[in-house]
């Protein structure tokens, strides 16, 4: 590289982003002898100026990425963690404007949830009823997500979840498509419905101005609204209980303006028992892996502009 | 290879074994409108009189793998799935008993379980609360586990479970150890204890002229007994956990005679705030990967035998 | 659904795409006793006019997600597989040219290499040495990608590679960083840099009328410029050796005018010996997995528009 | 639990075992300009007199796992890593010589095998041929492993290898077989043979006295042996594939006195092209993934005991 300046340059730098990933952070609150647990793995990713370190190796505007890391666990101290959302905004908000190089940062956010471990009376008659109040089993059914992006003026919020996986024993048909040459398969009037839900959704609260959702009620029933459309829906397609899921939530929630799912087909193949002289009445299923039939798609409020990427998986 | 016949050989076949693994079953029971799911992962081991399809290449006795998952899901059928032990007795009794070369099945089960989704009381209203009951959330927690052996004689059942993640915030001390040069720990008075329980329990029936235990009542009471004793154990090592968790079940299960845990200690650590003039009060910790401690163990009840291996992690 | 039609509807349905993901097609060509493996993982998405399927379940636009799983196995046979982007290609075009509702096809491919088994001599000899030209070991390094996107008119080509774990024991430093109140790193002026290389870069071929880029020879070359870039980088920083692998792919590959990279650092510290009274002379390390920096950018030739998008990374 | 001593306990103790699992060293060592890398995961497993830790949470008899992780990195300083064996045995001669509760010490041992980037001519002449000899790629095929066991007076060492991913696209074949009334499998006369190798191998070294194997050779042509018995067997069954792999290391290895291996059947079924009107002349498979046929089987020396445990995989 005997190149001087970026503008003779034949090769430029474009977007660039660094930060630490995967922080897991546990943070407790002691209410008395009941205790709370917040379980967060924090991502952060900030952008700016940052021409230098990479055309040079001068790292005099760049925040170590451990020091990112140190930010995590001072702010779980320093500010508590409400939820994942609010979490994000006091990280994002400190970045951009403590760091003169730092004009964007992203914080992404995964929660695991917990519950608390039923015991037994006599335990409770023993040892005292309040001072169970420490233990706790993971939920382990969906990862909930946030990603909290800030530019120094507006807010961007996009929620989601993950995991979630979900079935529906009937109800579901499949019929009246396009056959081609390459067609061979056969029409359903009942099959098994099932797919891992994905979902990220974009708020409309944008400005420190204005009032900030309840982030924690709006999670709880944007994911019932999804939960209980994927059960009520008498399904002809996929694409149709997606887009069902999705307007029951834009619907619904008035802080959210825009939704996209990435709904994997989990197929249920009905099992051919006649060589062994059986009949299946849609009992015996074989649960298929790979490969698997992929529904994405955004649906969103009329009138509003979507911005959550095309892409949510990887590559 | 110019031996030509076994005896004279200086090389020899041992142990052997061979079947289908990972067949994905998925049961569903009508009951009016009201459907039920079995949802398992079966693993079929037969091992037997084998010798000449590993010398030779022969394969005049052996059943093969393909049909071994067709009886999985014909079974599913004409059986139907009670539970996951249940189903296994009858794939094991059929493999041993209908094929002579066969003399020991072992029956290998994973078992995901599933909760309604609560719906809408519009939608019920709507559609029929009665037509609703179809839909599924995969509830996520544990993995249940069950191992069927039958050699023509005896049974072994084994159940288990795995991949149950578990914390106490407090209660729990570490100190008192032996230190030698190479030790920097310091002692613990107030620490976290969250492992993710694998458990493997073998039950005293093995003879089908006595009494079969109620396998799912059994599985409900034993998980329950192993995550009460994990609450109220006030711990001084996670050993101490570990046997009072196995001798909870001993005590309380007299179908059980021996239980084995793996337990990793999912290390949380008190995160330093000093350097950034925060005090850190048993509040916010770093949840660690990797290296971890790993705790493993039998408690049986007096009298009885230890059958169950020792190894249940992979190399 | 009484609303009748898109435009009074409160919500809208946005970007959507569907297809069958992880078609997994093993293709053998036989040259004689020669054999030549291709070992692919293809996923299809198509998009086009699509709102009804979602707006009512009528499928009379859908071509099955099985009928494109189909036609990818149909087309290994009929092209061949030359390389996965001459494979995405054939059935990107396939899809757009053959089904009016669809407007873009994107084809996205894993590549998994294998290499050879070397026999002995003896073997050879007795055999045939031509005979054992049918014995393969997967190479197991990187994961090649390709990902192929044609609206009817021209064409996107983004090719790439994961997994692939390079590491430099020195000429690596990391000092003169911005230092806040959290910032506790201290500097380093010889450190291990290790990373798994996650990169994609786009072709300026667009058109049918214009040649084609030979994808294997430019695979090759484009993973041999990066490997030695990340080699011979004296590193102040992993944006700087980031920067050097990319512009070295854009200036000796014509046929590339964008690169972005996913660089995870993964960090290995050296581990403090001395409360045992021994001295780590840059000899002993722990590798860590979490948290790990993550550093991402796009390097592009001076005068193009980048086109990749930023998130490589799952959510 | 009032009892006060274990012979009048109902519930006792069975086998035990702790440790810290998954230590990640990686140790560099410097000749000259000339770099060497040893990549390890290494898991300590204890056991010997530890039943107050279980009954009462006395940790007198226990060395902290942290230690044992400090001790792993201790000894790769002051003794090196030869070999992922001799290491091994440093570890645990260690923990049983100077614990006196100590009387078993297990070590398990992952290795990663690193090989050199290949620099250009240019960078050579520029910054000196030997100074690039810093610059490593993972190769990323098989995981080496290696299990040392010590008593205080006996020796046990099993090494052994996994993910190795082979295949032959001919010469194999399946037929002759048992049919019962679940049986549907079509006979085949030239197919797949696909596996991913698991392989755990017993030396007959035991004993200080005697002279230790040299680990690195023997390894390398246990390797060698195994992949060309793969590839050199016409097979009629996995099974015999299997035994000739193993008698190949028994017959060539007179310090290996047993083998153990753990083959997964890797499904590649040929696709049904007729309906395509296109003829599949063993060109185009698919890949399955579950469920798979497994087979394993111990192959050993005549006249030896089996020591190897026959359950390799997890429940």
């Amino acid at each position: 590289m005997t190149a001087d300046s970026p503008r003779t340059r034949p090769v430029i730098l474009g977007q660039n982003q660094y930060g630490k990933a995967d922080n897991r952070v546990v943070r407790i609150t002691r209410d008395g002898d009941t205790h709370h647990i917040k379980d967060l793995n924090v991502s952060v990713a900030l952008s700016g100026d940052m021409e230098d370190v990479h055309y040079s190796g001068s790292n005099a505007h760049v925040l170590p990425t451990d020091t990112t890391k140190n930010t995590v666990y001072a702010f779980a101290k320093k500010h508590g963690i409400e939820s994942a959302e609010q979490f994000g905004i006091h990280l994002a908000r400190h970045f951009v404007t403590s760091q003169e190089p730092i004009e964007v940062a992203r914080i992404r956010i995964e929660e695991y949830s917990w519950e608390r471990i039923a015991t037994s009376d006599a335990s409770a008659r023993f040892i005292g009823a309040d001072e169970v109040e420490h233990s706790f089993v993971r939920r382990g059914q969906e990862t909930r997500t946030a990603q909290i992006t800030y530019d120094g003026e507006k807010w961007q919020i996009i929620s989601g979840l993950k995991d979630l996986v979900v079935m529906n024993s009937t109800h579901s048909e499949f019929w009246g498509y396009v056959k081609d040459e390459y067609t061979t398969l056969e029409e359903a009037h009942d099959r098994i419905l099932a797919t891992e839900v994905s979902a990220r959704w974009r708020f409309n609260w944008t400005d420190d101005e204005t009032r900030m959702p309840n982030w924690e009620k709006s999670y709880e029933q944007t994911r019932k609204h999804m939960l209980q459309a994927f059960a009520e829906t008498y399904s002809l397609s996929l694409q149709q209980t997606l887009y069902q899921m999705g307007s029951r939530v834009i619907n619904h929630r008035g802080e959210i303006d825009e939704i996209r799912f990435s709904l994997p087909n989990k197929h249920h193949f009905l099992v051919d028992l006649e060589p062994f002289g059986l009949q299946n009445d849609n009992e015996v299923y074989f649960a298929a892996d790979r490969p698997y039939g992929l529904i994405e798609a955004t649906v969103l409020r009329d009138g509003t502009t979507p911005r959550i990427p095309v892409d949510m998986t990887n590559l």
